[in-house]
């Protein structure tokens, strides 16, 4: 679901189209940078040990080790197995989420009846990672990318608004493993403003 | 690892030993009623569907359900699969934890390099979920009942504080399906103000 845009520096810059996604493999030492060519879109990224794809990222063990549920430069992404996968070393935006699931059908039904349904970032990610031997109930909370999710620190409430993120925003992340990724342009139009646009991402070695 | 207290009711009570953990079945449209019988301790909570443990609670999307991260009376625990697994029927502390992953050996090495490593909450529940057919890989964000985390809503820092529970204090859960529920005495110094205690529990029918 993605095509080559350019080249820069010699690297392949690839697009995901809004509401799609896509799965690649990422190897210990690559960067992968996640671009936000538009402002205020959304990307769903999973992350799976290529090893052992039962070795996921987990926004419980990330939390508890960062200390903080708003994750940014300098912070490790951690497995279900306290490993680090992922390694945040650039961030032009510093917002993002990792509390909550990709969006989906059931979720579509929920906060938009009136919509046509959608198979949203969770299908979108369970097609791109099925050759890849990953079945939809390996999926756990994705760290969302340029997702803006404020919490009330006294009620807990949260809300779901437009990402802060400017057209030509990026986050990097390094590896720490080989690792297959799962990335998407979310589907949700709570998530974005509800203006769909597509993410774009490149891999520098 | 857990033992018949005293009859009340008619209900047999069941206590968790400190730093222990159990598992067992509770059948659709029964409650769960978890109590702190000394007051500040936590319970790491997990629910999987009896007739297909793959199906599982999913703090993530509870979250985008109940739209706070602060659950209590009234909020419904929702799974991998976009289902109601369990109910908050009753809460007398009103303030519990679905941030954090059990504690395990790994987060001990981490958090307390000078005390004896010990295998957490993530071991106890491992080991008592196992003959279930539930794998260590399979455990995700368990429900902390009485589990005190404080955000910062501006920087998302979080704390781990002792929990406002009092003795015999409970929170109550009812079950909207056939589940296999693992349920522990925590083991961390830093979730219950360093002092172990049991957690008591039992079923209503």
């Amino acid at each position: 679901m993605s095509f080559s845009l350019f080249w820069r520096r010699g690297i392949t810059e690839q697009i995901i189209p809004e509401r799609s996604g896509t799965a690649f493999r990422l190897s210990k030492g690559e960067t992968l940078v996640v671009i936000d060519p538009r402002g205020e879109q959304v990307a769903d990224l999973l992350a799976f040990d290529a090893g052992d794809i039962r070795e996921v990222i987990s926004s419980g063990r990330t939390f508890d080790y960062a200390e903080t549920i708003y994750l940014t430069k300098g912070h490790k992404l951690y497995s279900n197995r306290s490993n680090v996968l992922l390694e945040i070393v650039e961030d032009s935006v510093g917002r993002h989420d990792f509390l909550l699931t990709p969006c989906s059908v059931d979720t579509f039904d929920h906060f938009y009846p009136a919509l046509d349904r959608h198979r949203g970032c969770f299908g979108n990610l369970a097609a791109a990672l099925e050759s890849y031997g990953v079945t939809p109930d390996m999926i756990p909370t994705a760290f969302n990318c340029f997702m803006n999710v404020p919490v009330d620190g006294d009620t807990g409430k949260l809300r779901v608004l437009p990402p802060i993120s400017k057209a030509g925003d990026h986050i990097s992340f390094r590896a720490h493993r080989d690792l297959i990724i799962g990335l998407t342009a979310c589907s949700a139009p709570d998530s974005n403003g509800g203006s769909f646009k597509p993410i774009a991402y490149r891999i520098e070695r």
